[in-house]
């Protein structure tokens, strides 16, 4: 691992192609609108892929070449291959940092890494949204104010089917009358992972400053360390073991 | 659910049947000793199942009127069926209570709970562990004194490949040179998950008073409470969204 | 420690004094209101003190037959004298358990416990707060729906200079656009606490029937374990400690 | 903050200057040691005080200069002015990192901060100790193997009296038979708070690589960030407050 953190922004990419109102909204796809912003970053270099390329365009080579994967899938988790999905997982817990925005919360490599449905309430009328910083010393929450104000959003509210974040950095207000816990940090072996709720794909959000500061943000987070090279199985004794314990 | 807490002691029940060691040190299995000493509690009533019965034990009948089950298993975790385990994950979803008990940290069951690999170091000389209580007031630790001392067991080590638990209640001292986070507290949506290391089944650690001790809180500990029927997916607003903001 | 929990309700006791709606809405004081509710629960005794009493009602003899303490304080969090405050504290790291409710997040025990500010933000027009349950397993959840409403109620809205709790059971949603880590709970050495935010005074939100659940659930909760006896202090080794490495 | 991270390396400095062994082992204080390696380190900028400057070294004007302050005090916690400790605590809770090493773990201002006794067992004849990373792929365990090894040290023994950590980094295995949590990161509102155990005074501790490696990565971790300007107090509603409701 260099200095510089080698990006992926990975897309399902189907409704970009399927509805017209979206296809306007994000002519290069919601991978193409987060990478364009992500390029102007110092120290990172920006990559895509989407669905529909052979394996994903998530080939082993990619996958060994890139530091933090940021997925978005919508209506098409289920056309993700398991064995890709498989790879995905152990890359994240060999440290590859890993980026779940909104509707990625059912995708098949956060529900795997969770352990739980990861399933929610959800509602999409277009209301308002309030994204409050909780943990104000958290490197995610650099740069933004006391709130994100998003006018228009899909709603998503708690129960939120996850386990405890580890740290949690921002707490959702819902004009309908709902809360979410909207900004989670979560350490799985060596890979951390960061769950970002704001979305979806009718609505502008993606070129909104704040929600780019914070993928900015989580990119770095996210990044691996080089921490120890962690070895399981069966270890000999780092202490002299009596014989009188069974100790040789 | 009423008052009693309606107790399953799973036991993978191999060894039992081909290590005649571990058959004289435990006649009625792993299990049979466990329950055993369950049936003497106030307040439990207690089963047992195997893996080599129908459906290991473990019919829908038998899973819906289960408050809390115990699991063990060693050498056979890949014989578990996979339809099987996927009741198990539901209904500690749901709220079941789950105990996994030392080798049934590479149980399916667990496995898929964490979203980890739950690998870890091990080695088998037989020497000395001391089991500290690292937080005092948790009801896990009612009865014990400062730590509990296995003169001879099976070692585990970290780094331990699970997610960081919601509460930490012991950490053990290995004398080859090893320390092991041993008693592990989760929350997963409506049910909670207590990891417990001691073992392994050449050992008598099953007669070991405060093992059963911790055995025995933990069963009240993870016993399911009745909270909120929790629901999901499309919602109306339970407020007043205005038209300005797409509501209706 | 018996079977039956023996629970003091302390109150400042200010308000019901100078405030004439207060004085009609608790005319036996918030701590009467409270106290009358947790006597109808089965295996509790229960005891109130004010401010004003000598001691503030809580003497030794009072503290060490206490095992949960129920706080109330508002405006005269500084005529709670120092050194009862320190009293409680170490009885709650001992194991009394504490509950916080409300205004009491101002109290010198509270904000001595965190070892921060536990400064808000506020509003009082009255509007309407929802509390949402976030951690549906626990058992101060039990016998809840998927949330609480309160039609008028005072605001505490994020930031909330706590510490990240332990486990965070309720966040809350209010009228006028923000959001609050409500039910909050934390293991200090042998104690267990917990944050109960609604209130205020002005409003009766102590009779309403969720309210009065959750409460008396934080006090099964929060009621001492029989743990064991901690030690510090300067220790002998436990084990043989060879002299080549300074040991005798 | 410019990107230059502005750390005081802050000692208690009376054991250099009464005790000979250790003033031959630290010619230039424990603090000599420490900034000696971190002025080494990119990006840093690195002064120290002691206990015996006017005001501790700790001006206001010092602290409103310092981005991470690092702090060794052992026999003199009761000489730190509480002003001063208060001045600190201020600073910390508004951003500034601070990094607690060994003994001051009894400090004034860890205490402050933790809001417990911050107890613990100790014994002092030079065993060995073994300090296990927990968290791979947390930052502060960068560049690290899976442990660190110090042949002869002073011993920290659990039931350590300190809130469960954020993030727990390190376990400690000691040859006379205890464990100890050795790497606790904590959130305080904008700040951030790193414990790290190795000591003490009479061992070439402070000249290890791997210790000093763990310091400068605590002073990056503990770095404040450019968080929200986080406001208290009384907030007028963001959203329309419907009169029926008590809003105006």
């Amino acid at each position: 691992m260099s200095d510089t953190i080698r990006v992926m922004v990975w897309n399902e990419g189907r409704h970009e192609k399927t509805n017209q109102k979206i296809a306007e909204l994000y002519p290069e796809g919601i991978h193409g609108a987060i990478a364009k912003f992500l390029k102007t970053q110092p120290g990172m270099e920006v990559k895509t892929a989407t669905l529909d390329e052979p394996d994903h365009g998530l080939t082993d080579d990619v996958l060994n070449n890139t530091d933090v994967i940021i997925w978005w899938g919508h209506m098409a988790h289920h056309d993700v291959r398991d064995d890709i999905v498989n790879k995905v997982y152990n890359r994240v817990l060999d440290g590859m940092g890993l980026i779940c925005l909104h509707s990625a919360h059912f995708s098949k490599i956060f529900r795997k890494l969770m352990g739980t449905t990861c399933n929610l309430k959800w509602r999409e009328i277009g209301e308002k949204e309030r994204i409050w910083v909780i943990e104000p010393g958290h490197p995610i929450a650099d740069g933004l104010g006391e709130y994100i104000e998003l006018e228009h959003t899909e709603m998503y509210g708690e129960r939120f089917d996850i386990p405890d974040p580890d740290t949690l950095v921002f707490i959702s207000w819902f004009q309908g009358g709902e809360v979410f816990r909207s900004g989670c940090c979560y350490h799985r072996n060596k890979g951390k992972i960061f769950y970002f709720r704001p979305g979806h794909e009718t609505y502008p959000i993606f070129y909104n400053a704040d929600v780019l500061k914070v993928i900015a943000n989580a990119v770095r987070w996210t990044a691996p360390v080089k921490g120890p090279q962690v070895s399981f199985g069966n270890k000999k004794p780092l202490e002299k073991v009596s014989e009188a314990y069974g100790g040789k």
